[in-house]
């Protein structure tokens, strides 16, 4: 029957067959190879090695379960990548598509500083991977896999030759397991991803007010009083350990002392300063509760309590957290008061320096190294403890001079909400850390992305820590001078793509919270949240809280459109970036006018939607004000280009009533705890358009 | 800060105010609740009980481990679906939100025909739920969960009360976890959805030509040799039955024979009735291996398989499949034939009756009730048999006036594309099934909806079987004047969204899907390939096979155009109605006529990125004669809406030509085994245009 209907309508085919054959359909080559972190040394070869049914993998050298472990990962994640079948048997090596070369295992419990260089050579005829260590092995694989991609002749991986080792020893990932507990699964996905990356610290903040997440065989009240039931049992953790380990990743608690302690005093009120009874904290923020630095008891407890958890956690270094204490609880305690005096300590700075000295003796005394936050130090602490800096890159400088080893989180605190670029440009060296002697700056050991949880949980989580800790990754590992911001955007955006195949949610997320806000709306309507949803962002920093009607507690659901939002919105980054193309062109390119009045145009007209939804939802509703504001504001930007179109300039008391419109309607954003990303982008639209402005004069 | 702003600004924000409290807040009524399958019986009440975190849900009477798994079920789909946090702990009963009262267990073995009813009422100040057994508080427990939805005043459920109970004892879904191999947790997030549309039978498809997929242990060649190393342990097994036990749902295997074993013979060639040797199928078809029905070895093995089987799978019922066998390795056999002759069979539909005789005495010696396809039934089978008629309705009533026990599967095989409005219109009932006899009617058990696995996988299979699936479960379900297409399409959408919650991939799939065949392309041509994807529809029935240039084998990528489009195109459909609604309005309804206007210039419009895409991706490539053909349509279309509007009739021989070339396209996206749903409508609107079409005479 095809047949016949075919030859019926011959001519008509013949008519339109140009719209089949008429493209030409030659390779683009890429320009730039989406590889994130950026490998130290790449040097492009020619033609491409076909990915297909046939592709093998094979070790030589040192080879154990754990390689075949990796190599499982490897195929399978090739596998979701490509869709092809892939022979589950490492091949012969002699004919291995990929044959991967590893020296010799890495430590058996790894260490701060291994080995992590490899070598890969790809050419149209096959590939090889070298490195000295198991660790340098799990690096190139992930870095063969982001090679991958579709082209016009199927998959393939372009000839290239890398020669990559880290800049910094310690690229971590902290997640806060406590105010939100993490399930497994959370934490497993993350590791995937973390290895995607080539972090390889993963720092597990098991302990805080708001929960105690490890089981304690010594003393189980610990976590069966603090934690609602939500912990990892000791299986669960070596678990994690295990699986960590096969990504080439550590894993360092932390349990935080003697303040953010509420959870311990639930189970165990005798540790702490006040006179309780103490429940897990609810709330968010610096409370009072602290353990007792003067009696005996709190140091045997914790003895016996680290003597437990450095066992289950095999790595070398142990966090014990010592930030934030207000000193209330030992201001209010006359026996404190009175041993402080009888001990000549002047203050409560002094009073933790005495318990941070005692708790890292008792960790040293367990045979492990001590990490703890800026507040750790203080004179007279042991040249080995390491300082995690939530201060900043100046006191990790100072730290460093002093002779102590750190690594550097502020600045990459992801639950700020801050742009991938804003992280992206914090370096570990930079501040007073560029003017170190190199022998100062060889204790700059590396950093931290921090995901503290105060407002996320299992379902937004991957969002917060996704793609944006990419970026982060890359200042880790990268060569200092890997600084283009659009390639990495760019880059990083492959990335987040690439890594859903890992199971993680942070793109599919947002669908289906905006579903739940929206129930069985019109399709328009719920379109219209995700637009809104897609192009703001959440108020950055901490005005989350300040700006909050009620305030949020670790029993708030988390379903509003602030938790929905990005904390980067790619739509607003997007239109910013062609606003500046478009007056980068004195506002003559008419396609890029064209792309940017669509985009107005869609924001513009999309608060009506929303409004319709907010009949029927009290979610939706909520979230109006900023709605309104961002369709108003993007009415005003709409407005300035069709000035800039038509030659037409804004008049200066004009131009200043939409700006401060603009400011206006930014603060009415704030009301639901958000923010109008694309803001400025707008106000420059604005601003061209104005008498004397870019586009006018250029006009 | 903040409170000057405001103060300085306060003119500004009275000008803009009423885009905040302008709009009335007051609730709509919902016109019908989203319920699938639909009750038996229900009344609305007054008001609405209110969720929120103080949410409640205590057990009375009855009582096991069983329904507090269900409850904690329960719980935790009630917190994704709204966020809060809820105690795990059951309440009080007599302060319980919902109080469950379940009067007895259910059999400890679930049994064909067991009571599931239930009754439930809710007001404005609490919810009760009773159940004779535990069967019917699990279906009540989804009933509730669907009634939660979002409105002005946050999360409630309607007042209502409903008493419902099944039409049909046997709802089944069959999953082929032979052709592609089905891991266990796409098997449990199934189940999961099953139990979410309170279908009640999961029939597993073991054994295929393509793979054997469960350990056994009395022949272990079997499922080594016969399943690439993909099959199911029996602690897997074992695993499954308790997940669905939980769920109220009935395991039934099946292991085909004596036909479709080609798996079976990797391991032991023995039993079949060719020479060997045998390998796994790659290819999809009906194939020559069968079983050796003549040789008393054949039934030797197969009672001590049966035997391990009937102990490893509880349920009664054992389904032996018994469908197409082509006879030629029996034909080619002199052996065989000197059997028949000496047995006085005259061909091989009685051979294969011999087998299914001798086979049918195997399982019922191990205590187990045998049911296969339309095959098995020839004269002399005992009348305790079931029949799954993959024939029709008028085979099933042929069985039923003959004595036998059947359920409907023809009509309702989700692998071929067909729309939910189609398979729902599908009736166990009808045919000549509606002249039955009450007592024949007995015998027709209801239905199973069946997922045959050529053409999808882990990745897509979860979109393949839902959310159709939902409808059929309705029509299994639901009173048999359930009818209302529009109703079920609403309901059937609201349903899909809250399958997602039980972490079912049918929606998610599509975007990741679209992101490898697009790579990291600009977002316009992603944009436009899933616009492309969400408006086609694979080929339907069996034509991707005929359509394809390279045979498909089991080992071929699934990752193409064809398998990420949806069975049914909810784009398409929700156009489709709207021409029918436009035309109903004799083409008068201006808001209906712009909504078409702009679907039809995106879908116009869409080719042109489509296009730029193909040039970097091969995947996409391979789908641009669809492409073409989809935009040309969409642009006939939007011509034709534009005579329509501009009052310009189209002459005849215009409207024949465009007729015409909408086949063509058609044709066309063939090419890519792709069909466009929407041409239908397309050509109404063409028609009406016409020279006295509806829409030019109205003018």
């Amino acid at each position: 029957m095809t047949g016949n209907f075919l030859k019926r309508n011959a001519s008509f085919f013949m008519l339109m067959s140009f719209l089949m054959i008429g493209l030409p359909m030659h390779a683009q080559a890429p320009t730039e190879l989406n590889i994130m972190p950026l490998p130290a040394k790449v040097q492009r070869g020619t033609g491409a090695l076909k990915i297909d049914a046939n592709f093998t993998l094979a070790f030589a050298g040192f080879h154990d379960a754990r390689l075949d472990r990796a190599g499982q990962r490897f195929l399978t994640q090739l596998h979701r990548e490509t869709g092809f079948v892939l022979a589950n048997a490492a091949g012969d090596a002699g004919k291995a598509t990929l044959l991967v070369t590893t020296d010799h295992d890495s430590k058996p419990i790894q260490e701060l500083g291994e080995e992590e260089s490899y070598t890969l050579e790809i050419t149209a005829t096959g590939a090889k991977l070298n490195a000295p260590t198991t660790l340098g092995t799990l690096r190139g694989l992930q870095t063969f896999l982001q090679l991958v991609s579709i082209t016009p002749d199927g998959f393939s991986v372009p000839a290239v030759t890398i020669q990559d080792q880290p800049r910094f020893p310690w690229r971590g990932l902290m997640i806060d397991a406590s105010r939100h507990f993490m399930p497994l699964a959370v934490i497993k996905r993350n590791l995937d991803g973390m290895e995607a990356v080539k972090l390889n610290v993963f720092h597990w903040h098991l302990s805080d007010n708001q929960g105690f997440r490890v089981e304690s065989r010594k003393f189980p009240k610990l976590h069966s009083a603090g934690s609602d039931g939500l912990f990892y049992t000791q299986d669960e953790v070596r678990d994690v350990i295990a699986y960590a380990r096969d990504r080439g990743i550590r894993v360092v608690p932390e349990f935080d002392m003697p303040g953010h302690s509420t959870a311990w005093f639930a189970g165990h009120p005798e540790l702490a300063s006040g006179s309780g009874p103490y429940q897990i904290e609810r709330k968010w923020g610096v409370f009072d509760p602290a353990m007792d630095p003067t009696k005996d008891a709190t140091y045997k407890f914790l003895n016996e309590f680290i003597g437990e958890m450095t066992k289950l956690f095999p790595d070398q270094y142990f966090h014990i957290g010592g930030d934030e204490v207000n000193g209330k609880e030992w201001d209010a305690n006359p026996k404190i008061q009175e041993f402080m005096k009888a001990h000549g300590i002047k203050n409560n700075v002094e009073l933790q320096a005495y318990f941070s000295q005692r708790v890292q003796e008792l960790v040293v005394k367990h045979g492990k190294t001590t990490v703890g936050w800026d507040e750790v130090l203080i004179p007279g602490v042991p040249k080995t403890v390491v300082i995690q800096s939530w201060r900043g890159a100046d006191s990790l400088a100072a730290a460093a001079k002093d002779g102590y080893r750190g690594i550097l989180s502020n600045g990459y605190y992801i639950d700020l909400g801050w742009s991938a670029a804003r992280h992206y440009a914090v370096d570990p060296m930079g501040g007073a850390a560029a003017n170190l002697s190199p022998e100062e700056k060889q204790r700059i050991l590396g950093g931290e992305a921090t995901m503290w949880s105060e407002f996320v949980n299992s379902e937004n989580v991957d969002s917060r820590i996704w793609p944006r800790t990419a970026a982060i990754a890359e200042r880790f590992w990268s060569p200092q001078n890997t600084t283009d911001v659009d390639s990495m955007y760019r880059r990083m955006n492959a990335e987040s793509e690439r890594l859903e195949w890992l199971g993680l949610t942070h793109r599919t997320y947002q669908r289906q919270m905006v579903q739940r806000m929206a129930g069985p709306a019109p399709v328009e309507q719920t379109d219209a949240l995700l637009v809104l949803v897609r192009g703001l962002e959440p108020v950055k920093d901490y005005s989350r809280e300040a700006l909050a009607t009620e305030e949020p507690t670790s029993r708030t659901p988390l379903v509003r459109v602030v938790d929905a939002v990005n904390p980067e919105s790619e739509a607003s980054r997007r239109f910013s970036d062609e606003v500046d193309q478009f007056l980068a062109s004195s506002c003559k390119d008419q396609a890029k006018a064209a792309a940017l009045r669509a985009q107005l145009a869609q924001w513009a007209r999309n608060d009506s939607d929303v409004q319709a939804l907010a009949q029927r939802s009290s979610l939706v509703r909520e979230a109006t004000p900023a709605s309104a504001a961002f369709s108003q504001s993007a009415e005003l930007a709409l407005t300035a280009l069709d000035r800039i179109n038509q030659g037409l300039p804004l008049p200066d008391d004009l131009k200043k009533q939409q700006i401060d419109a603009l400011n206006a309607f930014e603060q009415q954003a704030h009301k639901s705890q958000l923010t109008i990303p694309a803001r400025a982008a707008f106000q420059k639209l604005i601003e061209a358009a104005g008498n004397g402005g870019a586009c006018t004069t250029a006009k």
